[in-house]
């Protein structure tokens, strides 16, 4: 049981496998077209197609905010500025490119302190990366707050990455915001909800002046011809998408109670996954995987001492997962 | 018929389509393993896997490398120096990620001259981009030549993109050339003879230290788990490509013959296409499109006036081609 990714337990929709067993050599062998896409993205947004980028997962939509920030080093090394914990592709990619990386320790309830963050702006600062909800912790981060810091944040962008926002509802994404906060680019991935991650489809959106830069960094062909072909097919079968995001919810408070009900420390999630404070997570993660459930050691970040990462899937296979955590911690006890 | 982008004109092999179509729902929703791909790409090109660094088509890789290249700003702006005519995104890659991009104007005969090359060397370059065969005359470069090269522009990286080598022959991948040569990287796609240009995968070769800060760049999933299950069917199937490369170089002969009789000049190519002068180049763009083939217009390029590039293909396609031109520029007299 594959729970240390947060990927879908439950694999793409059949219509994406039918769809994608359609194609044939010729398909493999030329370079993709991405009207139909785009198209179907920019629906299912309601955003215009020159508000969006697609990418190779939205990794790649992070590389390439990241090169595109720093490209410029007139003034000194360019800063991008993030909170630890955190997805670690931000400080990666900042740094491959020859920025630096300022980290910013969140609070130990991780709740996000706009007042932290502001406090190590400086003129450098090129790129603002945030999560929303925030992994590894699953917090949400009021939209309100955001917007805020758009707008404290400029001239730099604000990289809103949301990765698990399918799960929490909530979204940055309405013509409005990039109107109003032309400096705001959102990313998103096809991975999780949609079950796309071994396809590799993600999304950046945003203005289409600030894409622009972004654009550059990402080759022509970036999007395989499969992903391609399996994006309008999985954004159209909203059955599917809906009745796996009803599993996460439901993984989600099985998870949660089952932590309280052994007295293991969460925090509150609105993503598709659980942070829990275990003790000696590198011996935990080593008897769930001998139990056949991989689960992700996160104790060596910031903040995160002794903690696991839980991926909520399919409620059958969180059932398992919980047993599985039981049997372990009344074994040790 | 698709003669415009050198891409595979026969499809990729059909053990490699029988191979994706096994793959389900959790190949979709899973993040790929790539140890598979990596041990065939290794034993194909008779390296270690630490000297291979697969990417999302060989443009990632370009993109790895002027990431890397450029990402040290302390002595000025990094430069990357390269031929023109040459495949742009050489050009767009380094301008992308903050590099300069210098750049040396071929002579008439497109043939490679190392001493301009090394007159655009300064104590700024930090990669010099050559492909070999050259895109888009198809000329070769003597392999004297590159080691030559290599080293004198040390410590720049001399990358060489091999996109075509397939249809030469010619390679720099041994082990002997990156213990040599620690600053030379090669890079490789399967999108051409293979045939697998709508999958995307690629690979840089090179000494470890060497690809060290491009694995950085690329992300960790960066090769779609389609791709990575096709490649190594794909490089089983030797017949397959022999078949294709046998067509390739029967396709480049039937053009080269007729554009002679033709009385259009041609560049002696090595690839899977031909750039050959036929005046007014947008004008027979447009013509051959409408008899449904479609050609490269390469007339903007510097040394490339009136020039298109024609994909050397399956000898079925190349006939219709041939026949095409012939039709149009008999029409024109």
């Amino acid at each position: 049981m594959r729970l240390h990714l947060n990927e879908n337990t439950a694999g793409c929709s059949p219509a994406v496998l039918e769809a994608i067993r359609r194609l044939g050599r010729c398909e493999a062998a030329f370079y993709p077209d991405y009207d139909t896409a785009y198209d179907a993205v920019g629906r299912y947004f309601g955003v215009p197609v020159d508000h969006l980028l697609l990418t190779n997962g939205l990794d790649e939509g992070i590389l390439a905010a990241a090169a595109a920030a720093c490209r410029d080093h007139s003034v000194g090394v360019p800063e991008a500025v993030g909170v630890v914990p955190a997805f670690d592709e931000y400080d990666i990619c900042t740094t491959a490119v020859g920025g630096r990386m300022v980290t910013v320790p969140l609070p130990a309830d991780l709740d996000l302190s706009a007042e932290d963050l502001r406090a190590a702006l400086t003129s450098r600062t090129r790129i603002v990366f945030l999560s929303n909800p925030h992994n590894p912790s699953g917090r949400s981060i009021p939209l309100e707050t955001l917007r805020g810091l758009a707008r404290d944040v400029t001239p730099a962008i604000l990289f809103v990455d949301e990765a698990y926002a399918d799960f929490s509802g909530d979204t940055l994404i309405h013509p409005d915001t990039f109107e109003r906060f032309p400096n705001v680019v959102v990313g998103r991935t096809f991975s999780k909800a949609y079950g796309l991650a071994g396809l590799r489809v993600g999304t950046l959106v945003g203005s289409p002046l600030t894409l622009e830069p972004m654009r550059r960094v990402v080759p022509p062909y970036s999007v395989n011809a499969w992903a391609a072909a399996a994006l309008p097919v999985a954004l159209e079968d909203r059955d599917y998408r809906d009745w796996y995001l009803e599993q996460a919810a439901a993984s989600r408070a099985l998870l949660t109670h089952a932590c309280g009900r052994l007295g293991l420390h969460t925090w509150p999630s609105a993503a598709n996954f659980l942070l829990v404070r275990v003790g000696n997570a590198p011996a935990v993660v080593r008897d769930l995987a001998v139990r056949g459930v991989r689960v992700r050691d996160r104790s060596a970040e910031p903040g995160c001492a002794g903690c696991i990462r839980i991926t909520a899937g399919i409620v059958e296979d969180t059932k398992r997962a919980i047993a599985a955590l039981e049997e372990l911690l009344c074994a040790a006890q």
